[in-house]
Order: structure tokens, then sequence, then C-alpha cells
């Protein structure tokens, strides 16, 4: 991701939301940590409502701070997290209603039977939190992680500020699911940057009526796929804004 | 195409190698007419086998220049050219076998009936020329423009020098065929940017083995598909080169 960023431009910053320990000092690393993990989903909420909330605001926290006073103009959103594309695929079938076996992928290429255990997960937590649609911050304290409700604050807070928020990989996908459902008019500046190979994505992208720019069959996260767009929006808005027209030139 | 080129901090320079016209001077232009325009592929050879490896070396030339003294290590093809998907039709039915109705696009969004008579322009020149894939050149000089005649000299120079050559669309992919027939070994040069719109394009690919890295349903040509690539191979080599292994940082 690191290597990916140089390539584009993009400066790195890393937010700890809730990784279970302790992490060193760095100056990239910014500390907002809400707790250390989240409860077993299968089992229970993941996480309160409140703690959910806090999440969110610490994301919405990071990306106001870049935006007002570091000159971004282009956000994109990525995660680290241990088993969080179980999260993902049970937020993707809440917003979505599609069923555990379509939604939930192979994450760090598990295999047959562990693929199994996890869409029976995923079943069990839709099963006992009867995810709610219309309540988004219910189902992402009960279902979610914590680095899926930072990125509905990045996503938000571009909203608010005009700024387009490229998505990664699947976690980036249903946390727009969550942030879609809380306030509509933020699609306008969602892009999604990358389809993962996680089937869950190209649910989550399709219900959102994003087409990725780019499908390169890679499903790491940490923003790789989601850097890899930004030269595509550049490009994008530069040719928008500096391409002349036939007519400009003459032949109209 | 110079939005994109700014955007991904590539040179653009202009080969003419064949405008039916006197193009005013320009420091980005390169003159180097073989002759104004070729004719009519459906009623004789397009150009003679001597003009065609004329336009070969005229592009050989400029890639040689770029890397020996440009410091250039990625080319990126592109062209302009009225009509020239046409004999890109041609090429890529003559040497993937593929028939006319297959090869044929709609270019600059010929309609039903206009697209019906290029068809069997191409179907004609197959006819006509009966096309040997043993004999490259002859087939270029037969049914191919200057401008993919320059872009087979590009390929090939590029592959010598072992520097990557990133097509762009349909005109670039039926060059390739032609630079791959004439020498197999430049393949493991030719990076495919961009899968265009043209349905030509998609045959030319998957008869050479390359997965193309966007397919942005563009069908501008220019170099515009293969200029957004840029950033794409660059992440890539940069990925290859400077990320840390698991093992590396101690967790191998």
């Amino acid at each position: 991701m690191n290597a990916i960023a140089k390539t584009v431009g993009a400066r790195v910053g890393v937010l700890d939301v809730g990784v279970a320990g302790e992490l060193e000092r760095h100056p990239l690393l910014r500390a907002a940590k809400v707790r250390g993990g989240t409860d077993d989903l299968s089992r229970g909420p993941a996480m309160t409502r409140e703690e959910a909330a806090r999440a969110v605001m610490a994301g919405a926290g990071v990306a106001e701070e870049l935006v007002e006073s570091g000159g971004v103009d282009l956000l994109v959103t990525g995660d680290m997290g241990i088993g969080n594309t179980t999260p993902a695929a049970c937020l993707i079938s809440a917003f979505t209603g599609r069923p555990s076996e379509e939604t939930t992928g192979r994450g760090t290429s598990i295999d047959d039977e562990t693929l199994k255990l996890k869409v029976n997960v995923v079943e069990e937590a839709l099963e006992l939190h009867a995810p709610d649609a219309e309540d988004p911050l219910g189902v992402l304290a009960a279902m979610g992680g914590l680095e899926h409700a930072a990125i509905v604050g990045v996503i938000l807070t571009g909203a608010v500020y005009g700024v387009p928020v490229v998505l990664d990989g699947v976690v980036s996908n249903s946390a727009a699911l969550v942030a879609h459902a809380l306030a509509p008019q933020a699609w306008g500046y969602i892009i999604a940057g990358h389809r993962s190979a996680e089937p869950g994505a190209r649910i989550a992208l399709e219900h959102l009526g994003l087409e990725p720019f780019l499908d390169l069959n890679m499903r790491l996260g940490e923003g790789t796929g989601g850097l890899l767009a930004v030269p595509l929006v550049q490009a994008a808005a530069r040719t928008l804004a500096e391409m002349a027209t036939l007519e400009e030139i003459g032949f109209g």
C-alpha cells in the first residue's frame, strides 16, 4: 500500500480505532481507540451503539482535519483488521437482503471447510440480530467492526465537504452501504475504486449502483485498490477541466 | 490525451508517418511521412512492402531515440488516423483467423448500415489479399495503415531494449499481432493497457494471451487508454521493488 501510495502521490495515515493491543507511537499513526476489538457478533452485538458512533466520529474527525487544514481534495479509504470480511458480509446481507452464501467470501484464502463455517457464522448473526436497515447505526453496532464504522465517518465527512471518497475493497464497500443508509445524499461523492475478488463487494457495489474503475482480482484491502484508482479520478477531472471541445478548436 | 498524459507524468510526441496533407511544424511533431495516406485496401494493397517497412522503421527510430537518449523506460503507443479501425479489423482477422463480422466494430459510432458496409469491405479485403500470417510484413503492407506499421516498430524496439510497451486500443492491438508474428520474443514486453470497446480489441488481446489492466468502455484511441494504465504499471513495478515480504519484517 505504501509503494502504491508513493506512485500515485497520496499521503498515508493510519487511524487506530480498535486494535486489540497497544501500538507503538508513529508519526503517521493516530490513536483513537474506541475499544480493543469487538465482541463475537454471532453471540451478541459486536459493540454498543455508542461505541459504533464514537468510531464513526473518529473517522469523521480525521477526514475533517485532512480536508480543513491539509488541503486534501480526494479521500481514499482502506482498512486492516483481523477477520473483518465477516462483519463486511453481515453488513452487506443486512442492507441488500442477499443471503450469507452469496455475500461471504474466502477473505485471506480460507479453505472450503472454513468458508462453510464462516457462512454459518454470518447466517447465525443475521438470525440473531434480525438487522433493520432503517436503523443503520444499530446494524453497524450489532454486526460491524470498528474499522467499518470509522470508514462510514470518512465517507459521510467527504460528502459534507464535497470531497470525493474512493472506496477500496469489500470492507469499504460494506461501510458505504451503512453511510448510504444513513445519508443517501452521500452517494454522489462515493467512487468505487476497485472491485474486490470478495463476492460481497460486487453485491454491495451493484446495490449502490456504482461501477468500479478497476477489476484486478486483488483482495488485499489496506486501500491498495482504492489508491490505484486515484490517477484515473485525477485524469477524469483533468479531462473535464482542461480538454478543449471540438467546437472550441473550430470544428464545431 | 494531453490532459491524461499530464496526470500520469508522460511526455507526448507525435510522429507523422502518413497524414494526407501538410502539417504545420510543431516542437512535438516529428515528420517522417512515408506517403500521404494509403490506397484502398479493398481494391489492392494499401501500400508496398517497402513503404510498410519504412513506416515500421520510422516508429522504431523514435522509440530508439527515446530510450537511448531520453531516459524513457516505458513506452505507450497511440494513434490518430481516419478510418484506421478498418485496417485494424483486417489485420486482426488475418492473424487470428476470426471472421470480419467478429473483428469489425463501430469505430467512431457508425450506424448499422455503415457497419454492414465496413464488414463487407473487410471481408472483400481478406478475400482479395488472402493474407498469409507467415508473412507479417506482406500482410501489413496489403491491409495495414501507416500508423499500424509505425506502432509495430515501436513495439519491436521496446522489446529489443527490454522496455515495456503499453498498448492503447484496437489499432495498437492489431499492430501487436503483427509485431508478435514478426518476433514472438517481443511478447514479454507488451502490456495491454485498456480493452477498447471495439470488438476486435478483445479478440486480438485474447489471441496474444494478454489481459488488459483497464476496461473503461473507451474507444478514442490516441493513447488515452494506454496512458491511464501507466500508473498501474508503475505501481506494480514499485510494489515488486520496494514491498517487504512478511519474512523480511519478521513474520516468516
